[in-house]
């Protein structure tokens, strides 16, 4: 297989799809935070990284080595001396921010954040989502640079977060907010899932065995025994494949019964 | 501050919310990893993890340090040696898996196990989350263990994501799956959403200046630049403290003028 279709090896094929996001640290501390980022954003399709003033300086090789092969991400990526540069082509900027105090801005969730970003994106705006350095967060300058602030509904005797994990719920929120995906699907893979006509077909198959063997030689008992079955193949979903293997479960297990009771 | 009300320093206060759903690691590898599995668990409500065959035993210093205070998880955390042994005692159980194959299997995306998790734990049920080793994820026995599998709904150019990360996902989507925050709200603080007539005021006072200096001496024109400026002032939700700070800027400008004026 090739790096580029594999993702892995020296960097993966990630290009940036549509208008997405421009992801903004502010003041970076950490290297290796800085690459698993760009990791996350490559998992949620956010490509554009901008820092601003990032603490040891860039580019730097511990970044690299911790982006799982987000490399493309890294060697894009854009300095800024200020927030001011860095969004001073942008037309609407988000900053996460667990705790504002004394502020008055409107507050979104991820999810809202993320919903809203696309609407903007739609319609061919520039929009950027700011994140603080890692310990003190954004100040209260940078605040004020912001459209709005986004805070995740988590756990409130715990929300500290990881600066990657906080990118990568936002990564996940930009990305579902275009996705499709049915909440649940049976995946079948190479079979199907079985008409009723296929299971009755085997429900007689069953029953037929059953009543030869005796189990169901209880005559008052009989139907509602069948229901049970019944009932209980129609739980989940059965496919043609599973049929297949349950009618040579009946088939061996009467078999077997048949050349035991022969042997006698 | 009290380090069980911040939740910083030697192990965060939390306790389980309601019956949440166990966290399985199967045969993790990275100490690292199990810490800020710890971590992203409790930022989501999720409070029980357990470990199958972790491959460097149990308990693991290193995983302590990368916590970040959720030492409670780490200390509460049970060993099993099989899967089978893991989830003997649980209901439903779900796992995570990228790219299963060759299996017929109902697939879930993070969003829609977190509903069905939520609707499971409300009567009573007991429920596993399984996640797999770091590289290999979860093998077909493992899987076969599991009610549904997990998908989550990411970038399929670059799938790969980190043990906490993915941990981080389904941790979130369990809380959202329960949490009523408004997507956007904003936030006034000491202050409130300025009434019409709190803004009616503050335009008079405008237009009152503005006429006197001449701005909207233009009759053709006034009607127009008064709506307009109308119009902005409303596009946002001012409040009634930004509305005390801009009637200032008018009074202030108005002032400045006048003294240079009757400096001439």
């Amino acid at each position: 297989m090739e790096a580029g279709m594999t993702g892995r090896d020296g960097g993966a094929d990630i290009g940036p799809i549509g208008n997405s996001p421009v992801v903004i640290l502010v003041r970076p501390q950490m290297a290796e935070n800085i690459g698993t980022t760009a990791r996350a954003m490559a998992n949620g399709g956010l490509f554009h990284m901008r820092l601003v003033a990032p603490r040891d300086g860039w580019p730097l090789e511990r970044a690299w080595r911790s982006a799982s092969g987000a490399d493309r991400i890294l060697e894009s990526a854009q300095v800024f001396e200020t927030v001011d540069d860095a969004v001073a082509d942008l037309h609407h900027v988000f900053a996460t921010c667990p705790r504002p105090r004394h502020i008055v801005k409107p507050v979104l969730t991820a999810r809202g954040g993320a919903a809203e970003l696309r609407e903007m994106t739609d319609r061919g705006l520039k929009v950027g989502l700011m994140f603080g350095p890692e310990r003190a967060g954004l100040d209260n300058e940078d605040m004020a640079r912001a459209d709005a602030l986004i805070r995740y509904p988590l756990n409130p005797a715990f929300m500290s977060l990881n600066l990657a994990q906080a990118v990568m719920i936002m990564a996940y929120e930009w990305w579902m907010a275009k996705d499709d995906t049915p909440p649940r699907a049976l995946m079948t893979n190479e079979t199907h899932v079985a008409t009723r006509g296929e299971l009755d077909n085997f429900m007689r198959h069953l029953i037929g065995d059953l009543d030869e063997c005796g189990f169901l030689r209880n005559e008052q008992k009989r139907a509602g025994m069948v229901r049970n079955l019944r009932h209980f193949f129609l739980r989940g979903e059965v496919t043609e494949q599973e049929l297949r293997t349950l009618h040579g479960v009946v088939t061996e297990l009467s078999r077997g019964r048949k050349a035991r009771q022969g042997g006698k």
